[in-house]
């Protein structure tokens, strides 16, 4: 199979849920961004995360040729964790096209919510 | 980092749910317009609202350079509060790109509903 | 304000859930088709709706210049209901531009679930 | 009406929950892939499983002329079942443009959280 999808997207609403209810791992409060490399090659990406009052933070990841990657965002701690309960933003760069997809589990109530996004693909960027 | 996204978006449902459960402020209902300003240069925003029965209202909004905004959109006031409990839609037009995302936390009954919806980017305008 | 959107629309997944929990009409189940028209002309609109195991129905709408409409599905009557409790999908086609979201607020269990997704604006059809 | 969609569509998040609350089988958790296939001619569409630790699966599907197809990820069998509480990822090629949502009901808590999305469609591919 060919790669698919773009070298660029951006998810705007980020935000990490401080705390949770039910057993854990599955209804621990999370949020995940989940990459498709379809491709025949590895994916190395670079994710720029965005704050409302603070520089941005990098981290950089990998997802392997014909793998997808379900990265939870709290996990990330190079170079220091992205902090709960605060809005943020990220922008994912890719060497090779990939498609990637944002879902948060809240689970700070007695039912969980979930919400999953397709990111936007940077394709029409205006420099 | 360079300037990402589009100069318009738009959201067709918007709605303030009228009441919460839960502690404040996690969960109060709300909706929130998810802004990421990638780019060097702040970003100027113009919210037209619409709605069912009455003429649009517009807001301004700034985003810094580099930083993303979550709007709760009922804490706009100027020139007067979104009425909690109608349909209504909005027009996001930015002077640089952003990327425009759109979330409603709906804690009305015992368990909190969230869904989260990446705008349209009108590149495909057709006037 | 320009027209802005695209003059066809698609969404997969639609189905209506067949009962609800919670006072009415705020927590009544239902699944609503959310357009804007910000253009200066009304928009004449056809609901093209399609199911697993029978013909299309067709329905029509009408949006103002500069309003959004929220129409429940379940409410469009002519030529006949849409029935609860199965899968269907549908197709928006519009005289001038507007924005299509489609929201399902399912109450059917004690606490309600939302989704809300951005239609698919058909510009890359491929007939 | 003609034929509408595209014929490859990407979706990055997919988990089938392992358990489920409520009456069977509107409350069974499940995934959905909902296709609509507007056009004069039948689809038979190929999806391609991708996994975080293991080779791709392919599946058949098959949508007829003017119908929509909500599959029940859950339920293709042939090579083998996805299994449950895993993360995953899909392909969806088609001989025929179509459109492709995917739509999760987790009902593993006592009140069921819902996502749907529409998918990638990948006109943008980058070989």
């Amino acid at each position: 199979m060919l790669a698919v999808g773009a070298r660029r997207w951006v998810i705007a609403d980020g935000y990490l849920p401080a705390w949770s209810q039910g057993p854990a791992p599955e209804f621990t409060s999370h949020e995940a961004a989940c990459i498709l490399n379809a491709g025949a090659d590895p994916a190395n990406l670079r994710l720029t995360v965005f704050f409302e009052d603070r520089d941005p933070l990098e981290y950089a990841l990998r997802v392997p040729a014909q793998r997808t990657v379900h990265q939870r965002l709290g996990e990330l701690d190079d170079p220091e964790p992205i902090p709960p309960g605060v809005g943020y933003a990220y922008v994912v760069e890719s060497d090779v096209p990939v498609v990637v997809q944002h879902t948060r589990l809240d689970s700070r109530q007695s039912a969980n919510a979930l919400v999953s996004t397709l990111a936007f693909h940077a394709t029409e960027e205006t420099p």
